[in-house]
């Protein structure tokens, strides 16, 4: 108790002075600006520990008008796909003084503009916002309030940069290999109607089989989530249906593993009797028996971009950058057929 | 331009009076600290924008001395096991007005003592950590300058407040259940050698074969890295090494995915031919082939404690909680031998 009223008289100055290092060094300390070398940070460390000196980031945030904070939107904190490209994020910022405040949208636009709020009240430097369902319009309108860096829609001004990946190709280049490898029935479960990623993925299945002039079958196209029960639900569907069908390209991987399971529970082998092609190639398909075919959306390198994007635009640096590409990852979830 | 340089003389009281709404709405809405209608927030929002206001919470926070933030420290951004713990914490605080503020230190404790001093300089007004390889002692050195509620540690301070779940329990369960089914030659792939809860599991494993006058077998034990990688590896020594197993019980659910696809590999089939057990369920656990029998951390559970008791703690109120207990999710990866 007694300590804790002395807090307020403490200077970074006399931190540095009993600690044996410059001020300056404090405060890179404090505000995490630079590294610090670990025999320096403890030093700091205990002196602070022993005067009890509160550091105060906030009132130096005043006089600077920074933060060094990046806020973050994703939109699950529980999901692989979100997780890749936060890290890849947290990893960009790394080294720049830069810190992300990561917060979670849920896929609400009401929740998403809430959090958003919440983040600028807390002066962030720069928002980096990961998908969601807010209208263009309206993040072209906080980009007044922050810099913005958006990944899943296409925007190219000086204070709001986004980009998407190219979900169309990427459904293009699976099909492609199916019907490279012989398959002509190919059953296509889909993702939510309202999920722009989604409807460009219908449109490259759709597209690709006119291209080969495969025509395509109202019954092989059925309807999923992105979630492991829907893509169970479809395949029960799609065999009850008794349309006939050697592949199944599933709008995700959660929803192959689904399809994958339901298969499974009826004894029907992939790719032995049925291929199967995911999208996104989250961490474990390459672990699922048999490991996935899949579309690999490159997420943690997305993440990256995104990081080192918003510190470019903050330091009014040119953003010259390519969207990294989708490809094809071919492991031994399809069958040639012949 | 013109409009960047009114941003300094407008007021809460300005931005109220042309919303419309009162100053307390206002600053409700700045700090979340309570829900505002929707109407009221799109008027203030629109105000906002129109006046060029730059929301100052850091100011109004010097005063109040409360940034309204709860930090939370993970070990990895891409994992499905600390996903689930943030998502708990992030649903326990919504609604409070606390927002988590989420770094990760990756599992090394310069880093983990780095971002939590980062967290701290940023004003934080309590801080939950997941796990981690920091000290206790260093825990609650820390709590002197924050209040502190962390898992996978016992820690029952003031300002210090800690649990973990009972791992050398859940092995006991996992091992029982083997048992029960009539298996004798059961191999245990293990976690890091330096990772607490891998080595509470190991001991669970062997304490349980004692109690049950099973001689425990050498060889049957190898070791893993809580990765698949690992798991797989492991599975090829297990084979190579000649011993008779007819079940694995595998230190957490991402070793038991690389077991199983080692199996795959062979030709060995799950359960018909051996059983496996894993250790967390993992959501995806629930859609391997087959479906994978495993021990369950409840760890979004644990992320709302973790939520609701920093909560308690900041306002001074007692810390009244039960642990969320482990307990096994039988699905079918183990067959029953006789």
């Amino acid at each position: 108790m007694k300590k804790e009223s002395t807090s307020s008289m403490v200077t970074v100055h006399e931190v540095a002075r009993v600690a044996g290092v410059s001020a300056a060094t404090v405060s890179r300390f404090l505000n995490g600006t630079a590294r610090v070398s670990v025999e320096k940070r403890q030093a700091i460390e205990s002196v602070i520990d022993k005067l009890n000196y509160k550091p105060n980031v906030l009132a130096q945030n005043l006089k600077t008008g920074s933060s060094r904070t990046i806020g973050v939107l994703t939109q699950s904190l529980m999901s692989g796909y979100f997780g890749d490209a936060l890290a890849g994020v947290d990893d960009a910022l790394q080294g720049t003084g830069y810190a992300p405040l990561i917060v979670s949208g849920h896929w609400h636009p009401d929740e998403e503009a809430e959090r958003i709020d919440l983040l600028i009240a807390r002066r962030i430097d720069g928002l980096v916002i990961l998908s969601g369902k807010l209208k263009d319009a309206q993040i072209l309108k906080l980009a007044h309030r922050v810099p913005i860096v958006a990944f899943g829609r296409e925007l190219n001004g000086p204070r709001a940069y986004g980009f998407s990946l190219d979900n169309y190709q990427g459904a293009c280049l699976a099909v492609e290999h199916l019907i490279l490898q012989g398959h002509r029935n190919i059953a296509f479960i889909a993702g939510p109607s309202d999920h722009l990623d989604a409807l460009a993925r219908l449109a490259g299945y759709r597209d690709t089989l006119a291209k080969h002039r495969i025509k395509e079958k109202q019954q092989l196209v059925v309807s999923g989530d992105f979630q492991e029960s829907g893509g169970l639900l479809a395949v029960e569907r799609l065999l009850e249906s008794g349309q006939r069908f050697s592949a199944i390209f599933c709008a995700n991987d959660l929803t192959a593993y689904g399809a994958r399971l339901a298969l499974y529970r009826r004894g029907i082998r992939v790719p032995e009797d049925i291929s199967v092609v995911g999208f996104d190639d989250l961490h474990s398909s390459m672990y699922t028996t048999p490991p996935l075919t899949t579309v690999r959306q490159p997420l943690f390198d997305v993440g990256q971009c995104l990081g080192r994007a918003i510190v470019k635009m903050i330091g009014n640096e040119p953003i010259d950058m390519e969207a990294p590409r989708l490809n094809l990852v071919v492991r031994e979830s399809v069958r040639r057929i012949t």
